[in-house]
C-alpha cells in the first residue's frame, strides 16, 4: 500500500471487460507526501501483470482525469483475412471476408461532427444525452500478403476522437462500418442510422478485444506532459500518429 | 481427427516455450485424401486458441518442411522505455535503459556471413556444427514518445535470416547486442566473441517472449505460394518488409 490510506481513483475513459488501454490517465487525492518516483516504481511493484504506471506528477486540485478531458481517443484494430491472427488473438478484432476500404472511408466521414449517436448506444448506457461531437475519424489499412484462394489480407485501424463516447459506441460504429465494408449497406446508411437513432436497425457490436483506449486531451494550459495530449496508439501495424503524416491513408477531419 | 490416422508433423523452425510463430511451415504424410479446405477449416476447428492454419496444399514427396528450407527468419521485438509495455507484456522483450541504435547497428554488421556461432549457443544445443551462414541482420527502431525524466522511448525489431540457427542463438545474440547498446561493450566485441567462441564471455540470454519465428525460404522452384518465401513479420510497429524499403533503417546485408 503506497498511499497509506484508502484512495478513490478517477480515469479518463472507460474500458469494458476485454478492452485494452494504452494511455489511461488516472487521478486521485491523497494526504501522503511521496517523491514521484515512489508513485511510479512503488505502485508498479504492486500492480498485476498487464497494468503499469508510466509517469506520475502532482496536479492542481482543479484537475479531474475524467471531467478535465476535452476529448478522448479510441482505436479499433481489425484483421481482415481468412483466419484469426493467432499471435494477436486477444488483441484484435477479425473479419473473414474482404472489406471495401473506400466504402468504409466514405461511411466514416458521415460520423464527423456533432450528432445524436443513439443508433450506436448500448441499451444500458447511463449517459444523460446521446449527443456527442466526433472531432475525427480516421481509417487506415495496411495490406499484408495475398492469401491463395482468398485475396489480399490487411490490417485496419479505426481511430476515433470525440468529446465523449456512449457505452459501446465505438464497437457499434465499427460493426456498422464493417457492414458497409462487406457490401451489406451503402456508405450513406451510416447517415440514415444516425438520423433515425434506432439501435436495433444498426449492425452487431464488435468484440471488445480489438478496442484500445488511447488517451485524452487536456489542452495546452494543463501542466501535463506532451502539451496535455496524452495519446499512445497501439503499435500493431503503425508506429504512431507522426509516422504517416504524409500518406493519404484515410478519412481525417480535425478541429481547427 | 481430420487425418483419420496418427501422423507425424515436421516444422520449418523451432519455437521454444514462450517463443511465438507467425509463419510456421509444417508438413506431414498421410493416406487420407481430402480437399484442401478440409485441411484448413477442419484442422482449425480442432486447434486450440493461439494456433491456426492459414493455408494448405499438397507437395511433392521430396518436400520437407525442415530440410528443404534454405533459410529461416526470426524477429526479436524489444521495447526500450521506463516500464514494461503492459498491453504487449507476453509479446515483446523489454530493456529499461536507453539503447544506442548506432552502436547496435555497427555490432550487428559483424554477424553477417559464415561464422562459428559457438559464443551464442546454448549449453544443451544438439547441432553437430556451430557454423552457420547469417544472410542478413537488420535492426529497426521506431521512436515513440519522450517520457519525462527518461528520454525518448522506442521499439526495436531485430531481424535475422540464416541457413539455420543454434539453440537460443537469436536470444543470445540479442543479449549481446543490448550489451553493446547500453554501452557495456564496443561493437567490435561481437566480432571478438565469435572469434573466441566462449559462451560464458557473452551476455545473458534474452527472454523468449520477444522472439518470433517468421518463416522460411524454400526457393522459387518450389510449388509453394509467395515464390517459396513464406515470411510474415509480426505487425508490432512495422507493417512488413515492403513498407519501409526506402528508409535507411538499419543494417542490411542481402545475399546476391
Amino acid at each position: 500500500m503506497i498511499a497509506g490510506e484508502r484512495i478513490r481513483v478517477f480515469c479518463a475513459g472507460r474500458t469494458d471487460a476485454g478492452v485494452h488501454a494504452v494511455a489511461q490517465v488516472v487521478h486521485f487525492e491523497c494526504s501522503a507526501q511521496r517523491p514521484v518516483s515512489s508513485w511510479v516504481r512503488g505502485v508498479n511493484s504492486l500492480l498485476p501483470a498487464g497494468v503499469h504506471v508510466w509517469y506520475a506528477q502532482e496536479v492542481s486540485s482543479e484537475f479531474h482525469a475524467r471531467y478535465s478531458a476535452r476529448s478522448r481517443c479510441y482505436r479499433y484494430l481489425l484483421y481482415n483475412g481468412p483466419a484469426v491472427p493467432a499471435c494477436w488473438e486477444e488483441k484484435v478484432g477479425w473479419f473473414h471476408r474482404p472489406l471495401d476500404f473506400e466504402a468504409m472511408r466514405r461511411a466514416a466521414a458521415f460520423l464527423v461532427g456533432r450528432h445524436d449517436f443513439s443508433a450506436f448506444r448500448a441499451a444500458d448506457c447511463q449517459a444523460k444525452s446521446p449527443i456527442r461531437t466526433m472531432w475525427r475519424v480516421k481509417i487506415r489499412r495496411i495490406a499484408t500478403e495475398q492469401i491463395p484462394g482468398w485475396g489480399e489480407s490487411a490490417w485496419f485501424a479505426f481511430d476515433f476522437e470525440a468529446d465523449g463516447f456512449l457505452h459501446h459506441m465505438v464497437r457499434n460504429i465499427v460493426g456498422a462500418l464493417v457492414e458497409v465494408g462487406k457490401g451489406g449497406a451503402p456508405p450513406e446508411w451510416i447517415s440514415e442510422l444516425m438520423a433515425c437513432g434506432e439501435r436495433r436497425l444498426a449492425a452487431p457490436t464488435f468484440p471488445a478485444m480489438g478496442l484500445y483506449f488511447c488517451g485524452a486531451d487536456y489542452g495546452q494550459e494543463s501542466s501535463l506532459p506532451f502539451g496535455g495530449r496524452i495519446v499512445r496508439w497501439p503499435l500493431i501495424g503503425w508506429s504512431g500518429e507522426s509516422e504517416d503524416g504524409s500518406a493519404p491513408f484515410g478519412v481525417e477531419e480535425r478541429r481547427e
